[in-house]
């Protein structure tokens, strides 16, 4: 396809930032619960360098935060994933699969505990509001259940502590991966993470003014010149590399957390309230499919998704990519186990793929 | 904002027809139920003249069917919609908001009864299946609950009963508004309503063969080359002179029917469950905002989207468009009601703007 408008109204909702963000030479976006993403500044490759080298400030406002408090909001939570919650401290974030009594994935957020009785599900594209709330109406709990106006701002890069800590101050060194702080800026105190959709390293700031927007933007830029900072987004070469999943491109809710390789995020045996838990339990190991990376030494030319060999579909390639770093066609496809256990290549446009588990490892590959 | 790149991937769905709209020249799109959605082909202004004038495909896939099937899906639709769905007959279409237990609308559909025990919702954007999946865990009924393999074609404008007629024959114009057969395409039964998203008259085609897609639309074109039938999608200046609305853009989570003009749809006597009644009984009349059009004599500029008078808020502009028939700027806004009650017009961008009823009816208008 070549490249199309997006046909942008109320619907593609703004952010707070949107005008720094057009501002900035925004080229392309994408919709992402039901919101702006910006996807690309320069070009995919130019934003990949920059990412890796210096440092970006990414518009994530996206990452709609659901909010779920009361006393019922752990109960909830819970119900709602196979990972064990029990153990969370105040502050913690924690990658979770939400899944449906079927196992289905229905998400797959940072669940925040903000506080004993509030929890925030930082989703990714899907309306776990929704669900939660249906769930809420269905079961009685005692919660509220809302989208709160926070706009996270991410800052991504090998140069993002700096830039971080020159705004938000000497305590952010500290803060360890997926934990945070609140730290203030203009008075105003705000939850600091170390997290982010990259492996870059850095942190996502999860902004509750709005009017706050423009200030904190302006600031990472004025006091990040010497370190070379961009706009930026998610990067399509970077998150690829790193073998970062994307719900909704790499997976959907079709498929299971065990297709996903998620198996370390699943507490088969805790004893939790989760209503996915008797449905996983059931397919541990049965699963038919396996989510794995697929790796081309030139740029391959896929017709369609569907990978056909020995006359039926093997496997459905979700995201692909060249890498300019590794010179390489990376690619990562839902491949069925029966086909994988027999084969570690395949021929796609006449060239030959290896297949590799996930993350890509790139000292074996290389 | 200037034009910007939509990044396509396989978050933002293709359909079976993708590859016949990006033949036909699509040039924009927008994402809709995590889905592509045509928005122009030509230009909106273009595209409009032959939507009005002749005919036009759309590939409307993305009105997603969220079909309950099982002997509680009639209960289960029921207590999501405070429309009395209860006379409904075997094919019949209804427009009816789907409303939760505050009164806030989650999604405005088309139910379709397909059959008694099974139900179809063609939905507006918002994930409405995982809704309607955490009531019916949480009441436990006894349903099934799924996207189906269904993707709705539309065929609009005042050529449109001739196209349909000319490839599903003689009982086409028999269908009565919002009423639909099935009909044989290829040997294989598929169900043909009169509806669409446009006022200028024409069908929606259920596709239920992925593979009788690109057969489909090549049938269409052809037969109607001397109808000079082109490819669209919904049309930005035709439904705003129209008054539809659009879910998401008009209005939102955080808006009730009442205030969108919706009242029609709520049998608030009925005695039905339905989880949103009793909220909306206590709202009615007390609702803070109505839907309103707005009417300048020349472009206006709106400064962002919040519509300033007596130093307050007084309206929050949700879509708009220069009507190339009327020349008029149309506006469709949510305004305060105590404004509404003592003002029939008002000034934005220093021109005057009449403040009326939607639809809006030129006849008084011009």
């Amino acid at each position: 396809m070549n490249d199309k408008i997006l046909s942008i109204s109320r619907r593609t909702r703004e952010t707070p930032y949107s005008r720094r963000v057009e501002a900035a030479g925004v080229k392309g976006y994408t919709v992402y619960n039901h919101m702006l993403l910006p996807t690309f500044f320069d070009s995919n490759e130019a934003d990949y360098w920059s990412l890796c080298e210096d440092v970006q400030v990414w518009d994530v406002s996206c990452e709609r935060q659901i909010e779920v408090v009361g006393p019922d909001s752990e109960r909830l939570i819970q119900l709602m994933t196979p990972r064990d919650i029990s153990k969370a401290s105040i502050g913690q974030g924690l990658y979770a699969p939400l899944c449906d009594e079927n196992g289905g994935i229905v998400n797959d957020p940072v669940l925040i505990k903000f506080a004993s009785d509030d929890w925030w599900i930082s989703i990714a594209d899907s309306d776990v509001r929704l669900w939660a709330r249906g769930l809420a109406q269905g079961f009685g709990f005692d919660v509220q259940i809302r989208e709160a106006a926070i706009w996270p701002l991410a800052v991504q890069g090998p140069k993002a502590e700096e830039l971080v800590t020159r705004v938000f101050g000497d305590e952010v060194p500290g803060i360890r991966f997926f934990r945070s702080k609140m730290l203030e800026y203009k008075g105003k105190p705000m939850m600091v993470m170390r997290s982010g959709y990259s492996k870059q390293g850095g942190f996502e700031i999860y902004l509750n003014d709005a009017d706050l927007a423009e200030p904190l933007w302006d600031e990472l830029f004025a006091r990040g010149q010497d370190l070379k900072v961009r706009a930026g987004g998610p990067n399509l070469i970077e998150r690829i590399e790193s073998g970062l999943l994307s719900y909704g491109n790499d997976m959907n809710y079709s498929h299971n957390p065990f297709e996903c390789g998620l198996d370390a995020f699943i507490d088969l045996d805790a004893d939790i309230d989760s209503m996915s838990l008797p449905a996983l339990r059931a397919l541990a190991g049965k699963h038919l499919h396996q989510l794995v990376g697929l790796v081309f030494e030139q740029p391959v030319e896929f017709a369609g998704y569907a990978v056909i060999a020995d006359n039926r579909v093997v496997a459905d390639v979700r995201s692909q990519v060249w890498s300019p770093r590794y010179r390489k066609y990376l690619a990562m496809a839902m491949m069925r186990r029966d086909f994988l256990a027999e084969n570690q290549s395949l021929t796609v446009d006449g060239k030959i793929g290896r297949i590799v588990d996930l993350p890509f490892d790139f000292d074996a590959i290389c």
